[in-house]
């Protein structure tokens, strides 16, 4: 796709009114590396965030938790899509409407094309009111990138009011996914001791909620023993930057009913919280900076890099690696490159 | 101090033969935020990174652990700089020139003077072969900044082969410590649950080590309690990047003999790990990358302030919080601004 061939008035008028195609054509957009794609995507991103501003202000005051976004992380293979398919069911049974961005390298790994995907989350993908977005084909580490947190404003801006994040969290120089989203979900399996090798250190502190899936048939027992280690643990760790709120730790299983009255109970309790409203508020405003200085920095590195004469980013990081430039040197060189330094 | 004042080479060559004052100084200019010093920080800092370059090839190659850093980290009231004072004193015993640099916010509210410091790790300070810098005066949260990397390679350039950090790790916006750092030792108390207030989510999985505090008189039953708490709970979490290495939890005593035996074997442990070397390498060589990035991030915010014509940083930021600007309009504007977009 190339700037020429989009016009960014039509695809924003498109998306607002949840046609597919523009939502899937503008998610393409923002997450390609072309310069020229770049400019429209902007184009596009300010259209969507003034309107997203707007439909909050509009919005009731006790319903200002509409448009919530959760991230679905744990290790691969822990049945992440097989939960997906099943909330999002249920979610679609209660009213909402919901999208689902799916970065699981191992949708790469299996074919990672759309059908794989809605194959993976049949139940979901068979609803007109969901949306299911396989992995950005540039992702073979599962890792979240600056357009993710696009790709979940153009969910929003579509109509859909609930966007689930599926990642599996080992990427290197990833975002934390915790970093785009409201509410940070992990799953876990009955003794996962060393199922973790997959997934980052940090990730489980990082967690909002920790569910221990698999709790059916030979799985129930060890998925129990977990839940009650992980609940124990999670009790020494530093409190929830959320008032009132201690981490749970419940175990579920994604093909049978055990465990989601426990869920939704949860989660219930969760929105009772009187704190709840102004510490979204204040996580998603701190998200609008961190958005900001991540984009920022990412088109100043493809500036620079798309100056032919200049040496390219990825030369410098190998010297800045070996030794061979110093990081405060390689500052001053790029200030002068720059013109902003004499 | 401003600009003028400053003879770089003079400065260098007094900081690298071990000169305290020199050390000092430079610490204080890194640590400035006037553009003038700024310049002369990144001119000093570019013949620091050189000399130390220069040192670790001079290293025969049993030796590449020299230059260790280490943070000291955990909550307010834990004792941190009463378990450095025993640790520091080891150390220089063991014949280490230990540096500390404290950024603890306490020592600010306990007046915050180098007095006040030297006061707190009174062994350490009657050492020559120690030097004690206290917090930063701008930093009020305990947290750390670009420049503390930048004041760990002084350290390092003035002949301290030893470098502990000690933070609160509490700061809003701080840089990870454990991105500045090869080693990051968490220490706790007995009974921590409630105790871990005071820092972030994210502290206890970032740590390398963690040891509880207070193990003698009345606090070693709760800090072998606790201990056992957590050793048991740090095998539930995802595995440490250093192969061979399981996170250890150990009970201490800052003011009595015990459980130091058992830290040094267990020091010795991770130093006989074959791994190590290539993991430490491996860690600077990417601490340099990040640190590149942060420095240009602030490099270039500081020139976008100091032109007075333009909205500062703390108005947009105010500004993208509230939803007046959204991040990809900010992001188009600035690249206006400095000249790189029609």
């Amino acid at each position: 796709m190339t700037a020429p061939d989009l016009n960014v008035d039509h695809l924003f008028d498109g998306l607002i009114h949840g046609d597919r195609l523009s939502l899937a054509r503008s998610i393409t957009l923002v997450e390609s590396r072309k310069n020229q794609d770049r400019i429209v995507a902007i184009q596009l991103m300010t259209l969507v965030d003034k309107h997203l501003q707007q439909c909050a202000k509009n919005m009731p005051s006790d319903q200002t938790l509409a448009g919530w976004t959760m991230a679905i992380t744990g290790p691969p293979g822990v049945g992440k899509s097989t939960f997906i398919d099943k909330l999002g069911v249920q979610l679609v049974e209660l009213g909402h409407r919901v999208a689902v961005l799916a970065i699981d390298p191992s949708s790469v790994r299996s074919g990672g094309s759309i059908l794989g995907d809605k194959t993976r989350m049949h139940q979901l993908a068979s609803r007109d009111e969901a949306y299911i977005r396989p992995s950005p084909s540039g992702s073979t580490h599962g890792g979240t990138s600056a357009a993710t947190k696009e790709a979940i404003d153009l969910c929003l801006a579509a109509g859909y009011d609930t966007v689930l994040v599926e990642t599996v969290g080992v990427g290197q120089n990833e975002i934390a996914v915790s970093d785009l989203v409201d509410w940070t979900l992990l799953l876990l399996m009955g003794r996962s001791g060393d199922d973790l090798q997959g997934i980052k250190r940090g990730i489980v502190e990082a967690a909002d909620m920790v569910l221990v899936n698999k709790a059916d048939s030979e799985g129930y027992e060890p998925a129990l023993e977990t839940q009650r280690y992980y609940q124990s643990a999670l009790s020494l760790f530093p409190p929830h930057s959320l008032p009132g709120w201690k981490v749970p730790c419940l175990a579920i299983s994604s093909v049978q009913e055990y465990g989601w009255e426990n869920f939704w109970s949860t989660l219930k309790d969760l929105k009772a919280l009187p704190e709840l409203p102004d510490w979204i508020k204040n996580k998603r405003a701190n998200q609008r900076v961190s958005s900001f200085q991540r984009m920022l920095n990412q088109a100043l590195l493809e500036h620079w890099s798309s100056s032919q004469s200049r040496r390219t980013y990825l030369d410098l990081e190998s010297d800045l690696r070996t030794g061979q430039i110093s990081p405060s040197q390689a500052v001053w060189d790029r200030l002068k490159d720059w013109g902003l330094k004499e």
